[in-house]
């Protein structure tokens, strides 16, 4: 089995380490590629609704190149916001996990209800679209904002570790959460030290979307092709795959004709 | 009062289509700048998330250039799926309204429920979360896909508003709705006839959403900037405005420095 | 186009101030009648259910005595319980909004959350009621009491404008409120200061109920007719009109007859 | 122990037959008054939210002159719109329970689903409010409109009968319903036989509402006087009592002076 | 009428609490049977979803012998995680009532909103559960642990009760509830003590099961039979009435045959 | 990794048949120890409230002999009612998972949307507490009983294959469903033939129960012992393990002592 692991930004250091906590998840016969957009082909870091934009773009290109090259058993997008989820649905039909939907699924699996963890606080709205869209707005009792930007977690930091520390004691003692979900890829490689520090599950989405859409793989569960989520009806010709319509044109579709 | 009104697909006749109708419920002190991508800037049509992420991607863009030619006092985003919205709320501080969501306020105050009558059944999924987003999830009692493709509706046909017609009926006597939502900016120009024909208010998003944007304009309420809303942390060279950050780089951020 | 706008209180002071609050975003087409109850036929103020009794009776009789001269384009009932709006929707094919939910319309495209901020903590159930009714138990993460009785607004007091702002303040720092919803059309002329201090948009629902049915009355969407607003099947003498059935009487129907 | 059964139509024959629905289900130490307006001073039936809001001021008047003989140990609001019974929670603090949330509560007990048949309708938005006010979404699984009005079931017609037996089986077999909510007090007497046609628990809102307030005065739980449901801050000349601050005036209140 | 009232616990001295907040709601014509296992027959007290299973088994041997020995007219099951209740339901026809719903459904009538205070903080989950079940997510404003076992509460410990009264407080002072649901059995004989202190309505489960039981009586409706409460398809020797099907075996079933 | 898998009805057909489809999602370094209650310890088969009382309680008794021959790596409870999850997490700090909760996780993964396709429609009520507690309840668009008892499902029987396929197909073409969650562990084998008729993703929970946990296990993502799943405060005597609190008594517990 291939799993193919997308980082949305360019960072090759955030990409190596995100590469390296799906390996740790990954059974003896499961390859993980991981990939990652060139300088200046996405935004440097996902950290608004603007970057989500420019990021899904991106993201399409890398599955398209991906698909060409053979195309893998499984996609997991490795950033917090979902970013693009929805439109590699439509180009596959392997199972296609977010981080964020793939973590908040198996940290309600470790108990009843979670808090998240993330980088700045303006991102809380989408993580909060997500919460919806997944029905884990019960689950999710807490979420919060440590102010540390997405590159800051590039490299391992003591002051950062302390602060994210600190916010998942919070949401554990003070809002009674069960087990703490980590609001960023970059956090992957923290999992097991705050979850011995905090003393409850604490979930990286990386390691969770990995082994979710192994056990997908192995179930044969793909992506749902039944009308929302079947091939678009256009594609950009970089996008374009054997077998596509390529007579979507601007012409306008006449029913009576 | 300027208003933009953004088209994010590139049909001129679609753009003329929405404008008129912007115009038809402009203050006489107010006025329309419709404009739209150039061909191959984005999707021809937006019906698959696919689509949408592209189409937000133009919808930057072109915001981008409206703001360096000065900027209005609102935005409009004339498509259903509301592609973009979040993004351009953090370029502004204007109001910034989509369609679906302007459609969906202005049917709830008609009565106490609606129906949605849109293209493609495959869009629907976008239509629920908006919905969800949008608190309307009692309100909208109904959404229905008519199978017509969006470009069906660049020019009138009489199939295709009978077929329309067909749908609002049935939302209205058999799921009960007390109003229609027409769930395409194309259909914007079919409003008035099926309101007659279907004797509840049918609401065309882009009149709502040019409606309500001048009420918030006059109200002097805009984009919160709070947060999740305010500009965002790095832009790509050709969105950049006077006074933004463009010290924004690749390299790692460290807190403990 | 004409807009009657009721302050379902009798204090003439406070009807002027929310005339000028209408006028002040009336666009240069549009007229405003403010309009209230003479002393006695109503409550001094609205602060209890109790109170929403008699100002909903008052309110009928200023619509049908309204009716009775012409009737206007629009109604927007100008206190924060919308009291009787579902009434006045039966009597009227025109739109009908009330001051609380026109205010959480405009404040929930303003950002994604709002906060209310309203006079005694004792009206916060109606608020509740209304925020359910209307969809925004996600938008609205905060409603509070500043203790100030209505009448207290009716003339500029320092000591109060103090004290709601710094409730506006709290729901925007505390709570996270991306806009802020005044409770009371007794506040109106505080919105513009409020706004400047605060930081956010503060949004006054007087403004927001004459910005949005003109919205509504441009468009040409008016009341659905539909079985729930439909016309009454019986009217007081007093508020009958041309055409209403009268014959409805106390004897009993019979179904087999 | 007695019980204050409130009718708001003036329909003498219908008052007596609640009066004997609540003496069915009393026990050997409680006495049951029912009353009912005189004739004009509220609607005929209540059908429309133009009747509630009329209706609600004749309930005020009416309790307000039993209070003033003596007051009852609980009130139970006879019509299934739960017209007035906040206003009267602030008026007293013993138990005041409406048909519609008895009924609801009681059916709720019975089973896990159920489904509501009322008279119009058009009375069904409100049904659906009261629904939600009380946090039945769940439970309630269908409501339907028979199409017959109140005054109808004023004596007994096997018309009526008939079509609302019909109505009770199609929630139960169609929509899965345990348990029937009869929507209007004036079936109170069809309860028996519909239940045993249908084969599964209808329920009455009359004897709901007298048997829920028992348990509630044996137990000693009125209504809680904290906040929303205390005193109201003023009260016509009319509903006052001994002990009501009279002073409250129209003059504006200065929070400085 | 008799109702039966278990206790699930092998405590006597709280079993005999229980009848005695039971008689002392009970009707003049109502007798109440409190029972409870023998010692070992179920677990000691009930903290855990483990006791909870363990007690639901207690509790379908200790109905199976109450209704060989005649059955009552309705069943409480005085323990506030209601375990058991929709098992017993399926075996019986009468009302079955849990004291955690009936708790809720009474608050809810005596105010809008309610908070509980129970015993463990590890039996809040199973509380929340209930809540939802029931659909008191609205009303209930706060749920607290008081971190006082079951077995502490047998015989009147003064300074349980303070820190009981504590907790009361804070829901009401901080949290906004209108009452207070007590969430143990064991806290029966101090409902009217903490509601003198408290200033609020406090509401004991038993008291409330047994309230709402007689008025379920009295009205004729019991529990539904259609589908899933219908007596179940098989049952253990011990538990079999007559009449019961006892062909049950482990022979698997043939469609086809 | 070792992961047992319990199937809590007796019959030696259906537990090799779990532990079939176990086996063939199990990774290559993961053992299955699959069993099952001896005859009499539980019911034949769970399809009520009452099969689950004794389901979870020979569910306990399985768990316990486990846990003293060493224990597993994680549980898998097989049978769709989740029967004794919550306690088993109680006993234990490695995941526990049923396998209701895991389909639903993994076909909210496969689509937008899922349907349930059950036994008999008696336990869609517990299908329905499942499907709120895991906040499905917008991702579920229907849940069906096809009226095959379970132990029909123990060999294979062309005629319920049909009427399985039938509702599948069902759920898909009117409820709109992107896939189809099998409502029995029971029907484990028919999952491959089944998604190949229907098109859509077809989940059985077993094989979602034992993906599942893998990725918790090589995620060292466990049960979160705060509060909630803590270990119980006491056991019977047959449950314990070294380590516990075996004081724990009838004796009264005194707070003041």
């Amino acid at each position: 089995m291939r799993i193919t692991l997308i980082n949305p930004n360019p960072s090759r250091a955030m990409t190596e380490k995100v590469a390296v906590a799906a390996r740790e998840v990954a059974a003896p016969d499961v390859e993980i590629l991981a990939v990652c957009p060139a300088p200046g082909e996405g935004p440097d870091a996902i950290e608004s609704h603007y970057d989500e934009v420019r990021a899904s773009a991106a993201i399409l290109d890398l599955v398209s190149r991906d698909l060409a090259a053979g195309g893998p058993d499984a996609y997991v997008i490795a950033c917090f916001g979902d970013p693009g989820v929805d439109a590699v649905r439509e180009l596959v039909d392997v199972p296609v996990v977010g981080i964020a939907e793939a973590a908040m699924h198996v940290a309600s699996m470790a108990g009843r209800t979670f808090g998240i963890v993330t980088t700045l606080s303006r991102t809380l709205g989408r993580a909060e679209d997500l919460v919806l869209r997944h029905g884990f707005e019960r689950a999710c009792v807490s979420a919060c904002g440590t102010g540390i930007p997405v590159l800051a977690l590039e490299r391992e930091d003591p002051a950062a570790i302390e602060r994210i520390a600190g916010w998942c004691e919070r949401v554990v003692r003070e809002d009674g959460a069960d087990a703490v979900v980590l609001g960023c890829a970059g956090m992957a490689d923290l999992c097991r030290e705050l979850s011995e520090r905090v003393g409850v599950p604490v979930v990286d989405g990386v390691a969770a979307g990995v082994g979710l859409v192994q056990a997908m793989v192995r179930m044969g569960v793909g992506t749902s092709k039944r009308d929302e989520y079947a091939r678009p009806p256009r594609l950009a010709p970089e996008h374009r795959a054997a077998g596509d319509d390529t007579s979507a044109t601007h012409e306008p579709v006449s029913l009576t004709a």
